[in-house]
Protein backbone atom coordinates (compact mmCIF):
# COMPACT_ATOMS: atom_id res chain seq x y z
CA UNK A 1 0.00 0.00 0.00
CA UNK A 2 1.51 3.36 -0.96
CA UNK A 3 0.05 6.23 0.71
CA UNK A 4 2.44 9.14 0.52
CA UNK A 5 2.05 11.02 -2.64
CA UNK A 6 5.27 10.37 -5.10
CA UNK A 7 8.49 13.21 -5.01
CA UNK A 8 8.12 14.88 -8.73
CA UNK A 9 11.26 13.56 -9.39
CA UNK A 10 10.18 9.96 -8.97
CA UNK A 11 7.66 10.24 -11.98
CA UNK A 12 7.91 10.53 -15.61
CA UNK A 13 4.91 12.15 -18.11
CA UNK A 14 4.54 9.72 -20.93
CA UNK A 15 2.59 9.86 -24.42
CA UNK A 16 0.12 7.48 -25.13
CA UNK A 17 -2.18 7.60 -28.47
CA UNK A 18 0.67 9.68 -30.48
CA UNK A 19 0.91 12.03 -27.71
CA UNK A 20 -3.13 12.55 -28.01
CA UNK A 21 -2.84 11.35 -24.02
CA UNK A 22 -0.87 12.42 -21.35
CA UNK A 23 -0.28 10.37 -18.20
CA UNK A 24 2.21 10.77 -15.27
CA UNK A 25 3.21 7.65 -13.97
CA UNK A 26 6.40 6.77 -11.44
CA UNK A 27 9.51 6.30 -13.12
CA UNK A 28 10.82 2.40 -14.02
CA UNK A 29 11.79 1.24 -10.70
CA UNK A 30 10.18 3.58 -8.82
CA UNK A 31 6.41 1.92 -8.56
CA UNK A 32 3.84 -0.19 -11.39
CA UNK A 33 3.93 1.40 -14.87
CA UNK A 34 1.52 0.84 -17.23
CA UNK A 35 2.37 -0.80 -20.49
CA UNK A 36 0.27 -1.21 -23.71
CA UNK A 37 -2.73 -3.49 -21.46
CA UNK A 38 -4.51 -0.66 -20.34
CA UNK A 39 -4.21 1.19 -23.97
CA UNK A 40 -5.60 -2.01 -25.48
CA UNK A 41 -8.25 -2.43 -22.40
CA UNK A 42 -9.75 0.82 -23.36
CA UNK A 43 -9.63 0.69 -27.12
CA UNK A 44 -11.80 -2.58 -27.07
CA UNK A 45 -14.86 -0.82 -25.09
CA UNK A 46 -17.68 0.72 -27.30
CA UNK A 47 -18.26 3.33 -25.31
CA UNK A 48 -19.95 6.36 -27.35
CA UNK A 49 -19.96 10.03 -26.12
CA UNK A 50 -22.40 10.93 -22.83
CA UNK A 51 -22.05 7.47 -21.44
CA UNK A 52 -21.43 6.31 -17.69
CA UNK A 53 -17.71 4.54 -17.15
CA UNK A 54 -15.81 2.99 -14.14
CA UNK A 55 -13.04 1.51 -14.02
CA UNK A 56 -11.91 -0.62 -10.97
CA UNK A 57 -8.38 -0.46 -9.65
CA UNK A 58 -7.26 2.53 -12.46
CA UNK A 59 -3.93 3.03 -10.45
CA UNK A 60 -2.88 6.28 -12.67
CA UNK A 61 -5.76 6.08 -14.77
CA UNK A 62 -3.88 5.43 -18.14
CA UNK A 63 -7.01 3.23 -19.58
CA UNK A 64 -9.77 5.76 -18.32
CA UNK A 65 -7.62 8.49 -19.93
CA UNK A 66 -7.01 6.91 -23.22
CA UNK A 67 -11.11 6.07 -23.44
CA UNK A 68 -11.87 9.33 -22.52
CA UNK A 69 -9.72 11.11 -25.12
CA UNK A 70 -10.91 8.38 -27.58
CA UNK A 71 -14.63 8.72 -27.60
CA UNK A 72 -15.11 11.98 -26.02
CA UNK A 73 -17.71 13.43 -23.33
CA UNK A 74 -17.88 10.91 -21.40
CA UNK A 75 -18.09 10.72 -17.47
CA UNK A 76 -15.08 8.96 -15.89
CA UNK A 77 -15.46 7.28 -12.52
CA UNK A 78 -12.09 5.27 -11.19
CA UNK A 79 -11.79 3.58 -7.96
CA UNK A 80 -8.15 3.28 -6.77
CA UNK A 81 -7.29 2.08 -3.47
CA UNK A 82 -3.38 3.51 -3.34
CA UNK A 83 -3.54 7.32 -2.60
CA UNK A 84 -0.25 7.85 -4.20
CA UNK A 85 -2.36 6.18 -7.54
CA UNK A 86 -5.12 7.79 -6.94
CA UNK A 87 -3.74 11.34 -6.44
CA UNK A 88 -1.81 10.72 -10.40
CA UNK A 89 -5.05 9.81 -11.71
CA UNK A 90 -7.09 12.67 -10.42
CA UNK A 91 -4.00 14.64 -11.98
CA UNK A 92 -4.21 12.64 -15.24
CA UNK A 93 -8.08 13.06 -15.77
CA UNK A 94 -7.65 17.04 -15.30
CA UNK A 95 -4.86 17.72 -17.08
CA UNK A 96 -5.82 15.84 -20.45
CA UNK A 97 -9.27 17.99 -20.28
CA UNK A 98 -11.76 15.32 -19.00
CA UNK A 99 -14.67 15.26 -16.87
CA UNK A 100 -14.46 12.34 -14.15
CA UNK A 101 -13.73 11.91 -10.22
CA UNK A 102 -11.62 9.18 -8.59
CA UNK A 103 -13.14 7.13 -5.41
CA UNK A 104 -10.15 6.32 -2.85
CA UNK A 105 -11.68 3.30 -1.71
CA UNK A 106 -11.31 -0.69 -1.62
CA UNK A 107 -12.98 -3.03 -3.93
CA UNK A 108 -14.32 -4.73 -1.16
CA UNK A 109 -16.08 -2.95 0.51
CA UNK A 110 -17.26 0.23 -2.24
CA UNK A 111 -18.77 3.34 -0.62
CA UNK A 112 -22.65 4.15 -0.71
CA UNK A 113 -21.40 7.34 -3.33
CA UNK A 114 -20.74 4.11 -5.68
CA UNK A 115 -23.33 1.94 -4.95
CA UNK A 116 -25.94 4.55 -5.47
CA UNK A 117 -24.45 4.99 -9.09
CA UNK A 118 -24.46 2.86 -12.28
CA UNK A 119 -22.61 2.68 -15.24
CA UNK A 120 -22.70 2.08 -19.35
CA UNK A 121 -19.32 0.20 -19.22
CA UNK A 122 -17.15 -1.28 -16.81
CA UNK A 123 -13.72 -2.01 -17.09
CA UNK A 124 -10.60 -3.33 -15.16
CA UNK A 125 -7.17 -4.77 -15.31
CA UNK A 126 -7.61 -6.68 -12.06
CA UNK A 127 -3.67 -7.82 -11.07
CA UNK A 128 -2.35 -10.43 -12.43
CA UNK A 129 -1.03 -12.74 -10.02
CA UNK A 130 -3.01 -14.06 -7.40
CA UNK A 131 -1.45 -13.07 -3.72
CA UNK A 132 0.91 -15.59 -2.46
CA UNK A 133 1.64 -16.97 -5.75
CA UNK A 134 4.63 -15.24 -6.70
CA UNK A 135 8.08 -13.74 -5.72
CA UNK A 136 7.11 -10.40 -3.46
CA UNK A 137 7.87 -7.67 -5.04
CA UNK A 138 9.99 -4.72 -3.54
CA UNK A 139 7.72 -2.23 -3.51
CA UNK A 140 4.39 -2.58 -1.39
CA UNK A 141 2.33 -0.62 -3.81
CA UNK A 142 3.53 -2.11 -6.95
CA UNK A 143 3.19 -5.65 -5.14
CA UNK A 144 -0.58 -4.41 -4.55
CA UNK A 145 -0.82 -3.56 -8.07
CA UNK A 146 0.21 -6.88 -9.29
CA UNK A 147 -1.11 -9.58 -6.99
CA UNK A 148 -4.34 -7.95 -5.37
CA UNK A 149 -6.08 -9.60 -2.50
CA UNK A 150 -9.98 -9.40 -3.97
CA UNK A 151 -10.97 -12.70 -6.30
CA UNK A 152 -11.43 -12.01 -9.84
CA UNK A 153 -14.89 -13.36 -9.13
CA UNK A 154 -15.14 -10.28 -6.60
CA UNK A 155 -14.17 -7.86 -9.58
CA UNK A 156 -16.52 -9.80 -11.83
CA UNK A 157 -19.31 -9.51 -9.09
CA UNK A 158 -18.99 -5.98 -8.47
CA UNK A 159 -18.57 -4.84 -11.96
CA UNK A 160 -21.69 -6.49 -12.94
CA UNK A 161 -23.51 -5.12 -10.29
CA UNK A 162 -23.24 -1.64 -11.04
CA UNK A 163 -23.53 -2.12 -14.84
CA UNK A 164 -27.02 -0.45 -16.23
CA UNK A 165 -28.92 -2.93 -18.37
CA UNK A 166 -27.27 -3.79 -21.78
CA UNK A 167 -24.13 -2.26 -20.23
CA UNK A 168 -20.88 -3.95 -20.59
CA UNK A 169 -18.11 -5.22 -18.34
CA UNK A 170 -14.47 -5.65 -19.55
CA UNK A 171 -11.24 -7.00 -18.42
CA UNK A 172 -7.80 -7.41 -19.45
CA UNK A 173 -5.90 -10.30 -17.59
CA UNK A 174 -3.66 -13.16 -18.13
CA UNK A 175 -4.26 -16.22 -20.07
CA UNK A 176 -3.71 -18.59 -17.61
CA UNK A 177 -6.78 -16.79 -15.07
CA UNK A 178 -8.82 -17.56 -18.32
CA UNK A 179 -11.48 -20.29 -16.58
CA UNK A 180 -11.49 -17.73 -13.34
CA UNK A 181 -12.40 -15.07 -15.20
CA UNK A 182 -15.04 -16.80 -17.65
CA UNK A 183 -16.90 -18.86 -14.96
CA UNK A 184 -17.31 -14.92 -13.26
CA UNK A 185 -18.61 -13.74 -16.38
CA UNK A 186 -20.66 -16.52 -16.72
CA UNK A 187 -22.26 -16.67 -13.67
CA UNK A 188 -23.32 -12.70 -13.62
CA UNK A 189 -23.43 -11.64 -16.84
CA UNK A 190 -24.37 -12.75 -20.55
CA UNK A 191 -23.04 -12.89 -24.35
CA UNK A 192 -19.55 -13.32 -23.27
CA UNK A 193 -16.94 -13.00 -25.38
CA UNK A 194 -13.01 -13.50 -25.31
CA UNK A 195 -10.12 -11.97 -27.68
CA UNK A 196 -7.02 -13.60 -26.81
CA UNK A 197 -3.75 -11.25 -27.63
CA UNK A 198 -1.38 -13.04 -29.34
CA UNK A 199 2.28 -12.27 -29.43
CA UNK A 200 2.84 -13.16 -33.30
CA UNK A 201 1.15 -14.98 -35.48
CA UNK A 202 0.87 -19.12 -34.45
CA UNK A 203 1.99 -18.45 -31.03
CA UNK A 204 0.19 -18.79 -27.90
CA UNK A 205 -1.89 -15.78 -26.52
CA UNK A 206 -0.62 -14.52 -23.24
CA UNK A 207 -3.45 -12.34 -22.53
CA UNK A 208 -6.86 -12.15 -23.15
CA UNK A 209 -9.57 -9.41 -23.25
CA UNK A 210 -13.06 -10.76 -21.52
CA UNK A 211 -15.98 -8.64 -21.70
CA UNK A 212 -19.90 -9.64 -21.14
CA UNK A 213 -23.19 -7.62 -21.03
CA UNK A 214 -25.69 -7.09 -18.60
CA UNK A 215 -28.75 -9.11 -19.83
CA UNK A 216 -27.08 -11.05 -22.87
CA UNK A 217 -28.14 -13.79 -23.88
CA UNK A 218 -25.85 -14.25 -26.98
CA UNK A 219 -23.70 -17.59 -26.51
CA UNK A 220 -20.63 -17.55 -25.54
CA UNK A 221 -17.89 -16.25 -28.54
CA UNK A 222 -14.12 -17.09 -28.67
CA UNK A 223 -12.84 -14.64 -30.83
CA UNK A 224 -9.70 -15.16 -33.42
CA UNK A 225 -6.60 -13.87 -31.97
CA UNK A 226 -5.41 -10.42 -32.21
CA UNK A 227 -1.64 -10.51 -33.04
CA UNK A 228 0.28 -8.03 -31.20
CA UNK A 229 3.55 -8.04 -33.10
CA UNK A 230 4.43 -8.57 -37.36
CA UNK A 231 6.99 -10.70 -38.18
CA UNK A 232 8.96 -13.46 -35.98
CA UNK A 233 11.41 -12.14 -33.66
CA UNK A 234 11.29 -9.04 -31.31
CA UNK A 235 12.98 -5.47 -32.67
CA UNK A 236 14.52 -4.01 -29.98
CA UNK A 237 12.87 -0.50 -31.00
CA UNK A 238 9.09 -1.75 -30.41
CA UNK A 239 8.16 -0.62 -34.00
CA UNK A 240 7.21 -4.03 -34.90
CA UNK A 241 3.49 -3.62 -33.81
CA UNK A 242 1.05 -5.14 -36.15
CA UNK A 243 -1.29 -1.89 -37.96
CA UNK A 244 -4.61 -2.77 -35.79
CA UNK A 245 -2.29 -2.42 -32.48
CA UNK A 246 -0.06 0.56 -34.08
CA UNK A 247 -3.56 2.18 -34.64
CA UNK A 248 -5.21 1.21 -31.44
CA UNK A 249 -2.06 2.87 -29.66
CA UNK A 250 -0.91 5.29 -32.00
CA UNK A 251 -3.91 6.25 -33.15
CA UNK A 252 -6.94 5.86 -30.91
CA UNK A 253 -8.26 3.45 -33.07
CA UNK A 254 -10.73 0.90 -31.40
CA UNK A 255 -10.81 -2.67 -31.03
CA UNK A 256 -13.04 -5.01 -31.87
CA UNK A 257 -13.94 -8.38 -31.29
CA UNK A 258 -13.87 -9.79 -34.21
CA UNK A 259 -14.68 -12.61 -36.08
CA UNK B 1 -33.06 -44.27 -27.60
CA UNK B 2 -32.45 -46.71 -30.43
CA UNK B 3 -32.69 -50.62 -29.41
CA UNK B 4 -33.01 -52.24 -32.38
CA UNK B 5 -29.86 -53.19 -34.50
CA UNK B 6 -29.48 -51.00 -37.60
CA UNK B 7 -31.03 -52.98 -40.84
CA UNK B 8 -27.72 -54.00 -43.27
CA UNK B 9 -29.54 -51.68 -46.12
CA UNK B 10 -29.26 -49.18 -43.45
CA UNK B 11 -25.74 -48.88 -43.06
CA UNK B 12 -22.41 -47.81 -44.86
CA UNK B 13 -18.51 -48.59 -44.59
CA UNK B 14 -16.54 -45.65 -44.51
CA UNK B 15 -12.65 -44.88 -45.08
CA UNK B 16 -11.31 -43.25 -42.10
CA UNK B 17 -7.38 -42.23 -41.79
CA UNK B 18 -7.07 -42.97 -45.49
CA UNK B 19 -8.51 -46.38 -45.78
CA UNK B 20 -6.85 -47.74 -42.54
CA UNK B 21 -9.56 -47.77 -40.64
CA UNK B 22 -12.56 -48.66 -41.64
CA UNK B 23 -15.94 -47.61 -39.84
CA UNK B 24 -19.95 -48.62 -40.35
CA UNK B 25 -22.21 -46.46 -39.84
CA UNK B 26 -25.89 -45.40 -40.17
CA UNK B 27 -26.49 -44.24 -43.81
CA UNK B 28 -27.55 -40.45 -44.40
CA UNK B 29 -30.94 -39.56 -42.77
CA UNK B 30 -30.75 -42.63 -41.02
CA UNK B 31 -28.60 -42.39 -37.83
CA UNK B 32 -26.09 -40.28 -36.15
CA UNK B 33 -22.70 -40.20 -38.73
CA UNK B 34 -19.60 -39.26 -37.73
CA UNK B 35 -17.63 -36.18 -38.99
CA UNK B 36 -13.99 -35.13 -39.11
CA UNK B 37 -14.65 -33.94 -35.22
CA UNK B 38 -13.95 -37.76 -33.31
CA UNK B 39 -11.21 -38.18 -35.86
CA UNK B 40 -9.61 -35.13 -34.94
CA UNK B 41 -10.67 -36.09 -30.78
CA UNK B 42 -8.60 -39.12 -31.65
CA UNK B 43 -5.63 -37.26 -33.21
CA UNK B 44 -5.00 -35.49 -30.07
CA UNK B 45 -5.15 -37.99 -27.45
CA UNK B 46 -1.26 -38.72 -26.88
CA UNK B 47 -1.41 -42.52 -26.28
CA UNK B 48 1.05 -44.42 -25.96
CA UNK B 49 1.41 -48.58 -26.86
CA UNK B 50 0.64 -50.50 -24.02
CA UNK B 51 -2.31 -47.53 -22.33
CA UNK B 52 -5.83 -48.07 -21.37
CA UNK B 53 -8.47 -45.91 -23.06
CA UNK B 54 -11.99 -44.78 -22.49
CA UNK B 55 -13.88 -43.06 -24.44
CA UNK B 56 -17.49 -42.07 -22.91
CA UNK B 57 -20.34 -42.01 -24.88
CA UNK B 58 -18.34 -43.75 -28.33
CA UNK B 59 -21.22 -44.03 -30.81
CA UNK B 60 -20.13 -46.21 -33.31
CA UNK B 61 -16.17 -45.79 -32.04
CA UNK B 62 -14.87 -44.23 -34.96
CA UNK B 63 -12.59 -42.04 -32.60
CA UNK B 64 -11.73 -45.03 -30.19
CA UNK B 65 -10.70 -46.98 -33.86
CA UNK B 66 -9.25 -44.05 -35.37
CA UNK B 67 -6.69 -44.16 -31.90
CA UNK B 68 -6.24 -47.59 -32.03
CA UNK B 69 -4.98 -47.96 -35.30
CA UNK B 70 -2.79 -45.02 -34.97
CA UNK B 71 -1.23 -45.80 -31.78
CA UNK B 72 -1.56 -49.49 -31.87
CA UNK B 73 -1.50 -52.14 -28.77
CA UNK B 74 -4.33 -50.31 -27.03
CA UNK B 75 -6.51 -51.93 -24.40
CA UNK B 76 -9.71 -49.81 -25.75
CA UNK B 77 -13.12 -49.80 -23.47
CA UNK B 78 -15.98 -47.52 -24.76
CA UNK B 79 -19.34 -46.71 -23.01
CA UNK B 80 -22.82 -46.26 -24.82
CA UNK B 81 -26.02 -46.18 -23.99
CA UNK B 82 -27.96 -47.12 -26.79
CA UNK B 83 -27.79 -50.63 -28.18
CA UNK B 84 -27.57 -50.14 -31.92
CA UNK B 85 -24.59 -48.43 -31.44
CA UNK B 86 -22.83 -50.57 -29.49
CA UNK B 87 -23.42 -53.20 -31.60
CA UNK B 88 -21.61 -50.94 -34.41
CA UNK B 89 -19.04 -50.48 -32.26
CA UNK B 90 -18.35 -54.09 -31.50
CA UNK B 91 -18.57 -54.81 -34.76
CA UNK B 92 -15.77 -51.91 -35.77
CA UNK B 93 -13.52 -52.70 -33.16
CA UNK B 94 -13.70 -56.24 -34.32
CA UNK B 95 -13.22 -55.68 -38.21
CA UNK B 96 -10.42 -52.94 -37.43
CA UNK B 97 -8.56 -55.49 -35.59
CA UNK B 98 -8.37 -54.21 -32.07
CA UNK B 99 -8.47 -55.30 -28.42
CA UNK B 100 -11.63 -53.54 -27.18
CA UNK B 101 -14.84 -54.01 -24.96
CA UNK B 102 -18.08 -51.60 -25.37
CA UNK B 103 -20.20 -51.40 -22.24
CA UNK B 104 -23.76 -50.92 -23.00
CA UNK B 105 -24.75 -48.55 -20.11
CA UNK B 106 -25.96 -45.13 -18.99
CA UNK B 107 -23.15 -42.96 -17.83
CA UNK B 108 -25.41 -41.75 -15.32
CA UNK B 109 -24.94 -44.76 -13.58
CA UNK B 110 -21.71 -46.26 -14.51
CA UNK B 111 -21.89 -49.96 -13.66
CA UNK B 112 -19.62 -51.57 -11.02
CA UNK B 113 -17.07 -53.35 -13.90
CA UNK B 114 -16.12 -49.50 -14.99
CA UNK B 115 -15.50 -48.71 -11.87
CA UNK B 116 -13.22 -51.40 -10.76
CA UNK B 117 -11.36 -49.55 -13.64
CA UNK B 118 -8.39 -46.78 -14.46
CA UNK B 119 -7.36 -45.63 -17.58
CA UNK B 120 -4.59 -43.80 -18.98
CA UNK B 121 -6.39 -41.65 -21.13
CA UNK B 122 -10.13 -40.58 -21.52
CA UNK B 123 -11.78 -39.40 -24.59
CA UNK B 124 -15.22 -38.15 -25.41
CA UNK B 125 -17.18 -36.25 -28.08
CA UNK B 126 -20.29 -35.33 -25.81
CA UNK B 127 -23.62 -34.08 -27.89
CA UNK B 128 -22.99 -30.47 -28.89
CA UNK B 129 -26.86 -29.07 -27.62
CA UNK B 130 -27.87 -29.11 -24.51
CA UNK B 131 -31.24 -31.15 -24.44
CA UNK B 132 -34.10 -28.82 -25.10
CA UNK B 133 -32.13 -26.17 -26.52
CA UNK B 134 -33.04 -27.33 -29.86
CA UNK B 135 -35.16 -28.49 -32.24
CA UNK B 136 -36.15 -32.00 -31.84
CA UNK B 137 -34.23 -34.14 -34.00
CA UNK B 138 -36.68 -36.78 -36.10
CA UNK B 139 -35.17 -39.89 -35.34
CA UNK B 140 -34.90 -40.29 -31.21
CA UNK B 141 -31.38 -42.28 -31.20
CA UNK B 142 -29.55 -38.78 -33.63
CA UNK B 143 -31.66 -36.79 -30.61
CA UNK B 144 -29.66 -38.30 -27.94
CA UNK B 145 -26.41 -38.54 -29.77
CA UNK B 146 -27.06 -34.68 -30.73
CA UNK B 147 -28.85 -33.26 -27.04
CA UNK B 148 -27.86 -35.62 -24.28
CA UNK B 149 -29.20 -35.59 -21.05
CA UNK B 150 -26.02 -35.52 -18.43
CA UNK B 151 -24.25 -31.99 -18.29
CA UNK B 152 -21.30 -31.18 -19.33
CA UNK B 153 -19.64 -31.14 -15.63
CA UNK B 154 -20.98 -35.02 -15.46
CA UNK B 155 -18.77 -36.49 -17.95
CA UNK B 156 -15.83 -34.36 -16.84
CA UNK B 157 -16.50 -35.86 -12.93
CA UNK B 158 -16.51 -39.09 -14.55
CA UNK B 159 -14.05 -38.75 -16.67
CA UNK B 160 -11.90 -37.53 -13.83
CA UNK B 161 -12.89 -40.30 -11.62
CA UNK B 162 -11.97 -43.14 -13.89
CA UNK B 163 -8.14 -41.74 -15.17
CA UNK B 164 -4.97 -42.78 -13.64
CA UNK B 165 -2.61 -40.40 -11.62
CA UNK B 166 -1.28 -38.36 -14.80
CA UNK B 167 -3.66 -39.64 -16.83
CA UNK B 168 -5.88 -36.85 -19.58
CA UNK B 169 -9.23 -36.58 -20.57
CA UNK B 170 -9.61 -35.26 -23.79
CA UNK B 171 -13.03 -33.88 -25.02
CA UNK B 172 -14.21 -31.90 -28.18
CA UNK B 173 -17.20 -29.86 -28.16
CA UNK B 174 -19.00 -26.60 -29.70
CA UNK B 175 -16.74 -23.42 -28.39
CA UNK B 176 -19.92 -22.37 -27.21
CA UNK B 177 -19.67 -24.67 -24.56
CA UNK B 178 -16.44 -23.64 -23.13
CA UNK B 179 -16.92 -21.73 -20.36
CA UNK B 180 -19.00 -24.84 -18.95
CA UNK B 181 -16.59 -27.08 -19.73
CA UNK B 182 -13.40 -25.38 -18.58
CA UNK B 183 -15.47 -24.98 -15.43
CA UNK B 184 -15.60 -28.52 -15.45
CA UNK B 185 -12.38 -29.11 -15.83
CA UNK B 186 -10.51 -26.77 -13.34
CA UNK B 187 -12.70 -28.34 -10.86
CA UNK B 188 -11.51 -32.11 -11.12
CA UNK B 189 -8.28 -31.91 -13.00
CA UNK B 190 -5.37 -30.07 -13.40
CA UNK B 191 -2.57 -28.27 -16.75
CA UNK B 192 -6.09 -27.17 -18.51
CA UNK B 193 -5.36 -26.48 -22.26
CA UNK B 194 -7.80 -25.96 -25.14
CA UNK B 195 -7.09 -25.97 -28.68
CA UNK B 196 -9.68 -23.84 -30.60
CA UNK B 197 -10.33 -25.23 -34.24
CA UNK B 198 -10.90 -22.27 -36.69
CA UNK B 199 -12.59 -23.43 -39.61
CA UNK B 200 -10.29 -20.46 -41.49
CA UNK B 201 -7.25 -18.13 -41.08
CA UNK B 202 -9.00 -15.44 -39.08
CA UNK B 203 -12.44 -16.61 -38.22
CA UNK B 204 -13.57 -17.56 -35.20
CA UNK B 205 -13.41 -21.04 -34.00
CA UNK B 206 -16.30 -23.30 -33.74
CA UNK B 207 -15.29 -26.24 -32.07
CA UNK B 208 -13.04 -26.73 -29.45
CA UNK B 209 -10.25 -29.31 -28.02
CA UNK B 210 -9.94 -29.07 -24.23
CA UNK B 211 -7.90 -31.69 -21.96
CA UNK B 212 -6.89 -31.65 -18.45
CA UNK B 213 -4.47 -34.03 -16.15
CA UNK B 214 -4.99 -35.73 -13.25
CA UNK B 215 -3.06 -34.33 -10.72
CA UNK B 216 -1.75 -31.59 -13.05
CA UNK B 217 -0.35 -28.55 -11.90
CA UNK B 218 0.75 -26.33 -14.94
CA UNK B 219 -1.25 -23.02 -15.63
CA UNK B 220 -4.34 -22.63 -18.05
CA UNK B 221 -2.82 -22.51 -21.97
CA UNK B 222 -4.80 -21.34 -24.38
CA UNK B 223 -3.11 -22.82 -27.40
CA UNK B 224 -3.26 -20.95 -31.01
CA UNK B 225 -5.64 -22.17 -33.48
CA UNK B 226 -5.67 -25.09 -35.30
CA UNK B 227 -6.97 -23.84 -39.02
CA UNK B 228 -8.97 -26.36 -40.80
CA UNK B 229 -9.51 -25.22 -43.87
CA UNK B 230 -6.57 -23.58 -46.64
CA UNK B 231 -7.75 -20.89 -48.36
CA UNK B 232 -10.87 -18.01 -48.05
CA UNK B 233 -13.65 -19.96 -49.50
CA UNK B 234 -15.44 -23.32 -49.03
CA UNK B 235 -14.36 -25.71 -52.03
CA UNK B 236 -17.38 -28.54 -52.81
CA UNK B 237 -15.03 -31.49 -52.75
CA UNK B 238 -13.71 -31.33 -49.23
CA UNK B 239 -10.30 -31.13 -50.64
CA UNK B 240 -9.28 -28.16 -49.24
CA UNK B 241 -8.22 -29.02 -45.78
CA UNK B 242 -4.67 -27.71 -44.16
CA UNK B 243 -1.54 -29.82 -44.10
CA UNK B 244 -1.94 -30.65 -40.34
CA UNK B 245 -5.53 -31.43 -40.39
CA UNK B 246 -5.20 -33.44 -43.91
CA UNK B 247 -2.52 -35.54 -42.10
CA UNK B 248 -4.35 -36.31 -39.18
CA UNK B 249 -7.69 -37.25 -41.28
CA UNK B 250 -5.84 -39.32 -43.60
CA UNK B 251 -2.45 -40.34 -42.11
CA UNK B 252 -2.94 -40.90 -38.95
CA UNK B 253 -0.98 -38.13 -38.18
CA UNK B 254 -1.27 -36.93 -34.34
CA UNK B 255 -2.46 -33.62 -33.35
CA UNK B 256 0.09 -31.30 -30.88
CA UNK B 257 -1.81 -28.80 -28.37
CA UNK B 258 1.28 -26.63 -29.58
CA UNK B 259 1.80 -22.47 -28.95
Amino acid sequence: MRAEPFAEEALRRDDFLGGSAKIWQPKQGLGYRAGVDPVLLAASVEARPGQDILELGCGAAPALVCLGVRVGDLRLVGVELQPAYAALARRNIAENGLQGEILETDLARPPAELKARSFDHVLANPPYFEQGKRSAALDAGVELAQAGALPLADWVALAAKRLKPRGTATFVQRVERLPELLAALSMHLGSVEVLPLAPRVGRAPRLILARGRKGGRAAFRLCPPLVLHAGAAHLEDGEDYTNVVKAALRDGKPIIFDG
